[in-house]
């Protein structure tokens, strides 16, 4: 990464109609029971190349496996981008397909693009069919809205359990021949049914670079492993999860080799803010808890160690309850199925130790429940076995969260 | 197993002192801070063969270390275990090994055995030193009350968060040479920090046949398997999981190839009670949910969907709040990193279609949710790609497990 990148990357206000280019539109179609805003429409005034990543969960949902043979028909370009909330297309079948597909092919007529570059995107309670009729009525009132201004209610519109919408944008001067302004912009929903692997809840990223096809497509796939992909609410990976990016070249700037870093630093930040937004308004969330593993044989130790104690609700209900109670997370890292060293091994809550040399530092106790009373709660595990680390976000376990998910469809 | 074995088998009551020649007690040492039964002894009044499966978390407790320790070095000879909750003596370093040495070589000297057939095990918080001055004026006090009708006392001794004491004991009829009485007992203890990966929570068992060594680790093995192991309260394995069998040949009967089957099912049966009532007292429980996976590539995939479909916390808290959400299991099943056919995949709810052919059967959810208001849950997934099966058992997910959990130390 070049520095006067870093220098010139500023995060701004606007969400997915940040960069030049595209409108928004969040509208209400009556998905759900309660009249809110459950319609999204993201639209580019021109051709944009575009990249996804999407769920790995084997029950892929209708939308996930239209888009992806969309994107792979139109070669990776797209026009828009339609998402609905307060149902999911999820294990519908036959019909449920036939509903995605109708989702593409009503909203490219009204565009006015080849379907294949119309991506699709649901979210909400699985296995209820969609109501195309509502999507049909839908669409155009969206499309009389839409907007270069109106990211935040597109945002809303694909919020299901979600405390707060998620929209990050930063500008960035590129790097390379020629010095040009491009600004990526975004938004994300998500709140339960947590553990992105490969991919993660709806995020859906926009920039007015030109970037190539390839070279987004690496670009994504490096910013989701370390930010969507480095989060975990509940330790579930949703058959709907997808995030996908746009570039439309409308800043006239233009992403090569030379000023990629800069571009991927940017991207890294929108999507990191996202993310953070997905935790901190995770089901039941009072905490964002930042885990990060050090000393460990091998990156894929560490991200799975990390991931276990994000997971593990004896840690996640110690936190919510302000207890700094390390012999979880000692005992998290060690059924972790990594290389583990006790004799070397040290727990930190914040920056205090409370385990180390094999022993315990209890006299650090009163300070570190202190300390657990903020709500930015940072925790670290040496594993003493190697020297490799990762870091992911994850929220605590409250009562709230079981009240959320045992009423959820009543 | 030999029908005959089958119809002989009778469930009968009196814990671990059930079978001949074994007393236990249990006392209050002082190390729980309400003066409750705290330190449990188990006594055979002849050497036994002693079998142990011990947690494989690396985070091993002192006494695991101990145990395992004197397991080999008695070639698998055991006369007496010690037992205390309140405690784990574990990550408590070199210290805490010592501790864990002397406890049995204090419980050694009173029963007047080598060391080394004394086995130690303790229950309670991580990182916190175990006061040895209590243990040792514990002991003397514990081997007064030793009888051969207090299994139930020391049953409750080694409870921490445990909602009620485990026992259970069968009688059984050998098969093979002659047709002798020879009785199992058994007790556990176990309410959060359960997922057993090869070993489980605390587990004793007793029994006055004769077994010789090999024989009765197979027995104790194979036994874990299908119970111990196949059960999960919230998906952690602790550093102290252990299980240990006992067998005095007391009642004067010889376990040998003809007659193993007949005792493994009755082991296997006594394991099954003593693990199912660590799930029926979870943390916070307020259902039995048997969860069944069907239509499995593997006997592995079988066994791993179906755990982590039991710990799942979307799926716990749907059972707890009563909603037949089968979307939630399919979308487990999906993510199980299993083998998974959708469009010929399952969901039954007790035995309600809920999901089939790719296609819901909303139309016996109100069924279903009438069922969910019983205590004992099945659900069942057939994965539908193969033919093997594995049944685990679990829990619902309740605020209360938050509570208990986030205030546990406090």
């Amino acid at each position: 990464m070049t520095s006067s990148a870093l220098e010139t990357l500023e995060m701004i206000s606007g969400g997915v109609t940040a960069p030049q280019g595209f409108g928004a539109a969040g509208v209400s179609a009556g998905i759900k029971a309660d009249n809110g805003l459950d319609l999204a429409l993201l639209v580019s005034d021109r051709p944009a190349s575009a990249a996804a990543v999407f769920t790995i969960n084997r029950a892929q949902a209708a939308p996930v496996v239209v888009s992806r043979d969309h994107l792979s028909r139109s070669g990776g370009v797209a026009r828009a981008i339609v998402v609905n909330s307060g149902c999911a297309n999820a294990c519908t079948g036959d019909a449920g397909l036939q509903v995605a597909r109708e989702m593409a092919t009503e909203t490219a007529r009204l565009v006015g693009c080849p379907v294949e570059q119309v991506l699709v995107a649901s979210t909400g309670v699985i296995g209820v069919a969609l109501n195309i009729d509502k999507i049909r009525r839908g669409l155009p009132v969206a499309l009389d809205a839409l907007a270069g201004d109106q990211g935040s209610l597109a945002a809303r519109a694909i919020m299901t359990t979600d405390p707060f919408p998620k929209e990050a944008a930063a500008r960035v001067t590129l790097g390379g021949r020629g010095v040009a302004d491009i600004v990526i912009g975004g938004m994300a929903k998500g709140s339960g049914m947590i553990e992105p692997m490969m991919a993660t809840m709806l995020g859906f990223v926009t920039t007015d670079a030109a970037v190539s096809q390839p070279l987004l497509d690496r670009a994504l796939r490096e910013a989701v492993n370390d930010t969507f992909n480095a989060i975990t609410v509940d330790g579930e990976c949703s058959t709907n999860d997808c995030v996908m990016l746009l570039a439309n070249g409308a800043s006239g700037a233009n992403v090569d080799e030379a000023s990629y870093d800069a571009f991927a630093h940017a991207l890294g930040a929108v999507c990191l803010q996202l993310a953070l937004g997905i935790v901190r308004g995770g089901e039941g969330a009072t905490k964002l808890v930042t885990v990060t593993v050090t000393g460990a044989a091998s990156a894929a130790d560490a991200r799975r160690a990390a991931k276990a104690i994000a997971n593990s609700p004896l840690v996640k209900t110690a936190i919510h309850g302000g207890d700094p109670n390390w012999g979880r997370l000692i005992a998290v890292a060690g059924r972790a199925g990594v290389e583990f060293e006790l004799s070397r091994a040290e727990v930190m809550i914040g920056s205090i130790v409370l385990f180390k040399d094999g022993r315990p530092y209890d006299e650090a106790a009163p300070e570190a429940a202190m300390y657990l009373e903020s709500k930015d709660i940072a925790v670290s595990v040496n594993l003493g076995a190697g020297r490799a680390s990762s870091t992911v976000w994850t929220c605590d376990l409250s009562a709230e969260y079981v009240r959320i998910n045992a009423d959820y469809r009543t």
